[in-house]
């Protein structure tokens, strides 16, 4: 496949290979500014996807979002755990704190529901495997909730780095800061570690570190990380993260990620023979600038606007559909929590973690 | 200051502040290529500098160099180091293998004259220190070779942050890839690490290790470096490197550097306020582009093309004429070095090193 070819179509979906007739039926757990804000919109615009059942902690304050969105059903936790319109859905989208995945998606899975998760799929390599297993045991669909992997830019730079457009990779930059406190407040459960599992790492860190692995289609086998913290309300979590990916091809990724600074976000990737750099991959509000060089050609692409939220539940739709195993599966999940319990573990120590 | 009155006069010599007479005559020590395509001709089109003799180990074959530019005396090694022609120069530019820096540089200093030395300042830190200590003996200026701090970009990025336009800085990343076989041969003394002192580390990642600590001015504490080598010709030295630098406040610098990796260089700050990033800083040869946010605020900026080398010889000859210490001396040589020999302690280790 020729540079040029990626350009034409840039949007299109590779992976949709058949038209599948019916949606999944989706009960959505966990209403909170993510879920209204990107989730919902996202799923009513999809085509493979509807919304029947939201699950909150607030039911009454919950239905004017059920209004809005014209969804019959909104039941609470003690509820959905009950079952209660159980026939009214055929899937979850859990997005409540991390710490609570677990018990969500198992419960889901038990009954014959598939799942998608939001990222990290749980606190603890442990409790992510027990989702993994509960939703295998169950032979339902898990997918991670992994948005980028369905966006267009991502997916294109893909398809160059397979095809040889870069050569062998070199060198990796991947960053994403976003200031939490401009849309939570202080006592977000993002800042509880007994509920997020870490900090600016497992909310923000987690995109260019899995958006990595997914362009270089690899895995990496060790991790350097240092974290820091300026104190309240910061202090029980990594306000700020740099860490280093090392692949056994000698490729590297040095990445940040900031709860505090600056919004920004990029993701640079060089190779033997090329080079590209995507402007604000991970914000996912900015439309989406791409720069590809190999050898002495240089093309500049201003993408259309693509909601990856959307493609993203297109995504999971047409996977349970079809009966596709869904590529950010269980597994993918895992791995970059290997990699986070790594990265801690490098930050405590001062050490480069060799990942299994 | 506001953010807008930075880019007013954006090529401004902010260190000139007065006009001195006169010009400091120069002997450029190693005729490779650096002195022939950009050392000669910025000095030739420099206000404060002027070549009268080249000194090289092919005095034939460097006549016709000498015709080019105007340049009367020619001289080889052991001339230099007896003090041929020594009348016709009062300073010397050294631009040799850097195991070969300290005997040249010394050499100079012992007889009075001022030295401008490439960086690194030598192969070791002792080495390194012997320098300092000799043109500071011999009370002559030294100046350590960082063009980039004389490159208007670089300057102004150093303002705005100084003015707090970014807020507090959280996080840097720093690359630069280049690959060497493309203008070198695979026995350029750059691969033997007994005249280079390493690899891509001392000859390319010192462009954002360095530029890093001129702009936040602050020293780094600590290192973390991986460095890789696919075998020959880059056998015995990194061929690519990864380091990621540490400082007190906090912040953290992510930086690459590739001597086998497509042309590729960027400089991107993020702070609690604001972000710059600079498109191709460390090239020398790419017309430079400048982004600037700040809170809502943001600025596209491509400057007008300035030679960096001239301002380099410019800011020389203007110190040694008016008796200003450059800021790039000695000092500053030796604390890139420290961090150099740290990166490489920490490569062999899998650990961060502490930077006294």
């Amino acid at each position: 496949m020729e540079l040029e070819d990626t350009f034409v179509d840039f949007t299109r979906r590779d992976w949709e290979t058949e038209s599948p007739d019916g949606t999944v039926r989706m009960a959505v757990v966990g209403i909170g500014g993510f879920a209204r804000e990107r989730a919902l919109p996202g799923i009513a615009e999809s085509t493979y996807c509807e919304t029947t059942t939201l699950v909150t902690g607030s039911p009454d304050r919950t239905r004017a979002v059920a209004e809005r969105f014209d969804i019959p059903y909104v039941v609470d936790y003690d509820g959905f755990l009950a079952g209660d319109h159980a026939d009214s859905y055929d899937a979850v989208y859990i997005a409540t704190p991390n710490a609570t995945h677990g018990t969500y998606a198992s419960a889901a899975a038990s009954r014959g529901l598939h799942v998608i998760c939001e990222k990290p799929l749980e606190t603890s390599l442990e409790d992510a495997q027990g989702i993994v297993d509960a939703c295998r045991d169950a032979g339902v669909t898990l997918m991670t909730a992994y948005r980028l992997q369905t966006e267009p830019t991502v997916r294109r730079t893909r398809e160059l780095v397979r095809n040889g457009v870069l050569g062998d990779i070199v060198q990796v930059h991947g960053a994403f800061s976003h200031p939490l406190l401009d849309t939570a407040s202080p006592d977000s459960w993002r800042l509880d570690p007994d509920l997020a599992g870490g900090g600016a790492l497992v909310d923000l860190g987690i995109y260019p570190l899995n958006t990595t692995r997914f362009i270089l289609e690899t895995d990496p086998t060790g991790i350097y990380a240092t974290t820091h913290s300026s104190g309240e309300p910061f202090e029980r979590v990594d306000e700020h993260v740099a860490f280093q990916l090392e692949f056994d091809t000698g490729a590297t990724a040095s990445c940040t990620a900031s709860f505090d600074a600056h919004a920004s976000s990029r993701l640079e990737i060089v190779g033997t023979e090329g080079m590209i750099s995507i402007a604000s991959p991970f914000g996912g509000v900015v439309p989406q600038d791409m720069v590809v060089e190999s050898g002495d050609l240089r093309m500049e692409y201003t993408g259309v606007p693509v909601d990856e939220v959307r493609e993203e539940f297109d995504y999971f739709g047409y996977c349970v559909l079809t009966g596709t195993d869904p590529e950010p599966d269980g597994e993918d999940g895992l791995a970059d929590i290997r990699a986070i319990e790594a990265a801690y573990e490098s930050a405590d120590t001062g050490r480069r973690v060799d990942i299994d």
